[in-house]
């Protein structure tokens, strides 16, 4: 087939990616620390910096990395979603060819050093590989202003010594795995929440008892299949918040092999295990409330 | 907001990721290489999977890693496009519950060794960074089976020391960018092209003939932006074939700061640059033909 | 200066690396788990395998790997020390040409989870970015059996927000960077401690007290350097662990540079940084105590 | 064992990592470019800083991130060998208490564009994965400066499709590994080889011409273990270059296994193969001149 219609500029889309900022917040002798990578996203009336090259409307990215950094200070950094709220917020409201904005924005734990079993005021260590994550989406100005929020938590990495099977599958031609009644199962989970609606929600309560949730529903499910346990988790995530409209579960299922030790006659009953890289299973799963809002471009990258 | 609606599952598929292949073509002394990764994904009925635990519809990660190696010897991996055309007819022809499915594929490519300037028979290096890279997706059965092909490049890594300019831009109150008539210019490209039907091509020869239209694109425009590069960038490649409806392309701008060397009584024209690592612009663009058949489930990871 | 004499195999060594071995311990219904990365390597009469090609005194590095997979189960993988200590004496006292062994051992900690404030039999999240690290060297048998062991740990990842300083260095022509009295510091500390000898150690006390004395001590010192925190670190481990004949600090200097703010009228007095990636400073130090017994191989890899 | 002895600084060093510095050599319309990663590392009297905190005699690691930006106009950068030994002789010059510098560099290749069958005056794409390297020491001043050079190459990642066997070897109580008389072989090699002397030396001409006898050797030897691959190689260096004193060589043997396809009635013979990432082998080797020059401090980090 070929195709003969004039070429056109559609979809597109430009900023600022991966600003590394670290704010200190410091009113007291006893310091508080966020730790973020934020990049901006900008969507509007561009159509010229591509087809002509003519820049007259574009805010460079530069800019947008200014105001990110500006933002940690004033209106300030606490929560991300707040923050992303608000950075967002103001590229749509005072730039004037930007139609939405996007902010994404990854937060790194640092947990307090004890000294003497006391907390030290301005020392921590990094914790990890967990990281905290939120996707911000405004569009429109004034009355039509919307707002929509994604939560989330990625390479969240858990494991459980049993309490897993995966059994009565479909077989084909190609099929040589074997049923098991006892396996091990482990993940780093990449799960993202949408709110039902942005205003007055306590983000950081919401963020640890969803994770809670996760883990919890993880730990004392016994597992039927990879699948199952995400769909549960994601059910008890939206059972314990009604603010939430859906919730995406993305779950690498990382192998681990019994590894043959009986040609060496020694008995392994799930207890020496080879981790293995690739290729890995990839399981994906939604779980929504069915009066939930439209999406709009909450997911939109 | 509070939501009281049923909780449900939406969205869910399911496959193995990063099968790492490598396929010697030796029916002569001079022998062939192909080096994929290669990932499945299956959509269809496996909602009891997930919501009961029943897995007698799910067919195992581990039997489609078994069929991406066996079609890797039978019917054979040549070009990508052709290999990931097949698997996903199987899957979605011969599993029953299967409605759609997509395959993945990166390519690494490798270049012959020349001994005496003789090329090799059997002994390769690697070259790189950039991969080449395929998405097919297959949906229905018999006379409702469709086809999407999306070939691609990522990791196109090109620089160009002048004839590159930004300036005329935006500004507001964040704006201390100084605008440039010559700075350099330099990505890692991803482009990603869809197909305008799956018969009849030569996936190779495209493939060779999009990369060397980028290539040259992005040399011999004088850019006034990334923005504007790209987009000349798509128009090339769409111009030069018909076959292809639309073309994606995104392109972190590495940033090279001229390192300021005058405070050491050391002129810098251009010669001595630091090449920065984050923050960094983020550029996409889409560019299609205007009468492009409908994209379907294309993009749709 | 043209060299003519004879050309010969000098140094060599060979073994299997990144074993990526998962031990649980289920002796009761409250599992156990350790999660390491085995490399071993060998050294001894294996000339012929590389000058000749003849393998006969050659043991297959898969066989060193079954080998670092059964030692696992029996006699067992605890502390990695003594694991690493079971595994070299074995190939050193059984397999005739070897006339040393290094094992290198990560060890990547889990928490367990909470169910209800209670403490889960067989469930954990990983906890990172920080290693616990062990390289064992043993050589010679029988009476002339000797062994070497490094503890350590890696990717440390720690920041104190306010403490040190930097001031009072040397300046050349090239010298730009200011004084300050007030900076944040933050390094991804590598440390290794060589035991003084290889019997009636309490490794995983040793660990804990170690990590302890380096955190405390970056905590509490101001400092005027990252060299005078690493050797007080250093120091303080010394004093505290009798039995260690050394410890070396390896510690790269993340900078966060204060946010240049005033221009946009807002005030940064250290609370807004920007995390850069490179290029870092990088720092080193060895203390150790004036007794100390030769460190042998101990440091060789 | 306890020791008791004073707790005392030995080794120390610090330095600047990873300056990542772009040349770009415009004198006519065809410009140049050098690609470059550079590290210094400085040792002397530093003692102070370390152990009392008084920095008088440290030079900041940013005065070298300055220096070696400022070097790379004058004297300027080229061959890398060069770069760095200008670098290294200037600290030990010109900076008091300094004794002996290191500066290593790494190097990434760029391919000159072609346009319409012509090169490209100023567009280049990047050529990897492999990475030249140098490691260059000097120490003393007039007439006692002594300078060490050690180039480069490492992530060659290189493949033969036969040509290679492993039989013969020892087996022992875990060996299960079956002998082969025709495998793949394949790895990703790091070299290093140490000149004789450091003077009237052409870089690239011997940069270029041991990477080809690495790869030379390697594509036509028939290969009975990775071993003797490898002493080959090395001795295939020596023999064209009199001039180099030694030669590194570590290669990882990545591994590709023969995929299981019989029991699906496909034959497999060395067509189909599963690249496995973990374990792998690892394999060293040094070869020499038995009249070199003793290496001092050529090898130390």
């Amino acid at each position: 087939m070929e195709l003969t219609g004039p070429i056109v500029l559609t979809d597109h889309r430009y900023g600022k990616a991966e600003n590394r900022i670290v704010r200190i917040h410091r009113q007291s002798a006893r310091h508080e620390i966020r730790d973020v990578n934020v990049s901006t996203v900008l969507r509007g009336d561009f159509t010229d910096a591509y087809v002509t090259g003519d820049q007259a409307k574009v805010l460079p990215t530069d800019s947008q990395k200014q105001t990110a950094y500006a933002f940690a200070k004033r209106p300030g950094l606490r929560a991300i979603e707040d923050y992303a709220l608000a950075l967002a917020d103001h590229f749509v409201a005072e730039i004037e060819p930007v139609r939405s904005a996007r902010v994404e924005v990854d937060e790194y734990a640092w947990q307090r050093v004890t000294v003497g079993g006391v907390e030290h005021d301005h020392t921590w260590v990094r914790q990890g590989p967990e990281v905290r994550t939120v996707a911000v989406t405004v569009a429109g100005r004034g009355a039509e202003r919307q707002a929509w929020v994604v939560g989330g938590v990625k390479d969240l990495t858990i494991l459980k010594s049993t309490g897993s099977e995966f059994a009565g599958f479909l077989t084909d031609e190609f099929t040589v795995l074997a049923p098991t009644s006892d396996r091990m199962l482990a993940t780093a989970l990449v799960a993202e929440w949408r709110f039902a609606s942005s205003a007055g929600v306590d983000w950081d309560e919401v963020y640890t008892g969803v994770r809670a949730r996760l883990v919890e529903t993880f730990a004392t499910l016994h597992s039927k299949a990879l699948q199952q346990t995400l769909f549960e988790m994601g059910k008890a995530v939206l059972t314990a918040y009604p603010v939430l409209a859906e919730i995406r579960l993305a779950a690498p299922n990382k192998h681990h092999f019994d590894y043959e030790l009986g040609r060496f006659g020694i008995e392994n009953h799930g207890e020496v295990y080879h981790a293995d890289d690739r290729p890995y299973g990839l399981i994906h799963a939604t779980v929504a409330r069915a009066d939930a809002p439209e999406a709009g471009p909450a997911w939109t990258r």
